[in-house]
């Protein structure tokens, strides 16, 4: 690994992890100008509080969103879908600091309790800062939010809490670029010793 | 949310995140003892170095895979495929100390310089634990390892790096037990500004 040349070592590193979420982070400054940018490293951390991190890398445009976060404390995340999957990805480019990726990409800005969401998007919640973690092994920051309000239509919510969310046609990536939509193979049951497993039914 | 009963409240925020990565991590204590254990948090945390994290819940089984990495300072990730993503979620059972997932579930188990993996998982690599970050948020940690050693066979990868993990039939988590397979939409080129994407073709 080490004789790979540094941009394919980038794309074959990036595939080991396996599949990502896609999601948009926006966010505003106190001014008011609005920045939203896709990450895959969005991480579920635990239910009760409600705890959701993302890795923030040093050498990218996401700078930004980072900055903003720190200024306003709050954010939302996005579930990326089929139907925006390229305009969330062009969002990665290097905009100018005076551009809003919203009017660059076409995404368009809603607002919620005054935390810009964005509207294409099937499943999104806004996130109250809670941590920021340094990662000195490599200068990335772990960001720690705490998930305040849900924005979701109830139809695709099954009676036990799950969201199905290849029902929202939510996409996944693999790598630095590869986008997936999914096909749902079971819900399994819990597992426990000598039980074997069963698949769940929908219950929507 | 706050209403919401804790099982309730489980399944939903655990579906918030996206779609997540499949992955079983093998360890044996001091004495070979082995271990296997669903994660669906590995998460990608740079390429140079070779990094990946995932998170350790304190309430969970998964706690002898912790105990050996800490004993041994070793472990593979090894990605889940359609073949056995049953086996792969029943090693979340509550198996004693005494018995191996591995003689549990049916995996089988390889080795290499002297660490196990899963020999029916298509792409696998060997870590190396650098650092066990507490997340007193909630009393989660964060284990972070570098990726020395990686295997997986020389046909799904591409010319400029990106693993097919598709080809491989890698399968993604939803919520805490929806498995699912995927269907690529496109590999899209680096986004900049003022130049459209274009797709990128495959070049195994």
């Amino acid at each position: 690994m080490k004789q790979m040349p540094s941009r394919y070592r980038a794309r074959f590193i990036n595939s080991l992890s396996g599949f990502k979420s896609a999601n948009l982070i926006a966010t505003q400054d106190n001014q008011g100008n609005t920045n939203v940018a896709i990450f895959s490293s969005i991480v579920h951390l635990g239910a009760s509080p409600a705890l959701v991190g993302f890795i923030m890398r040093p050498d990218t445009g996401q700078r930004h969103t980072l900055d903003n976060i720190i200024e306003t404390q709050t954010y939302t995340i996005n579930q990326v879908s089929e139907a925006f999957y390229q305009q969330a990805h062009q969002t990665s480019a290097r905009y100018s600091i005076d551009d809003s990726e919203f009017d660059m990409t076409g995404l368009e800005c809603g607002y919620i309790d005054n935390v810009p969401f964005v509207k294409q998007s099937n499943l999104k919640y806004v996130v109250k800062l809670k941590e920021i973690m340094p990662i000195p092994l490599n200068n990335t920051q772990m960001v720690i939010g705490e998930i305040t309000d849900v924005l979701c239509e109830e139809s695709v919510i099954e009676k036990d809490g799950y969201i199905d969310i290849e029902a929202l046609q939510t996409v996944t990536i693999s790598g630095l670029d590869s986008y997936h939509s999914s096909q749902r193979l079971s819900r399994l049951s819990y597992a426990k010793p000598d039980i074997p497993l069963h698949e769940i039914e929908s219950s929507k």
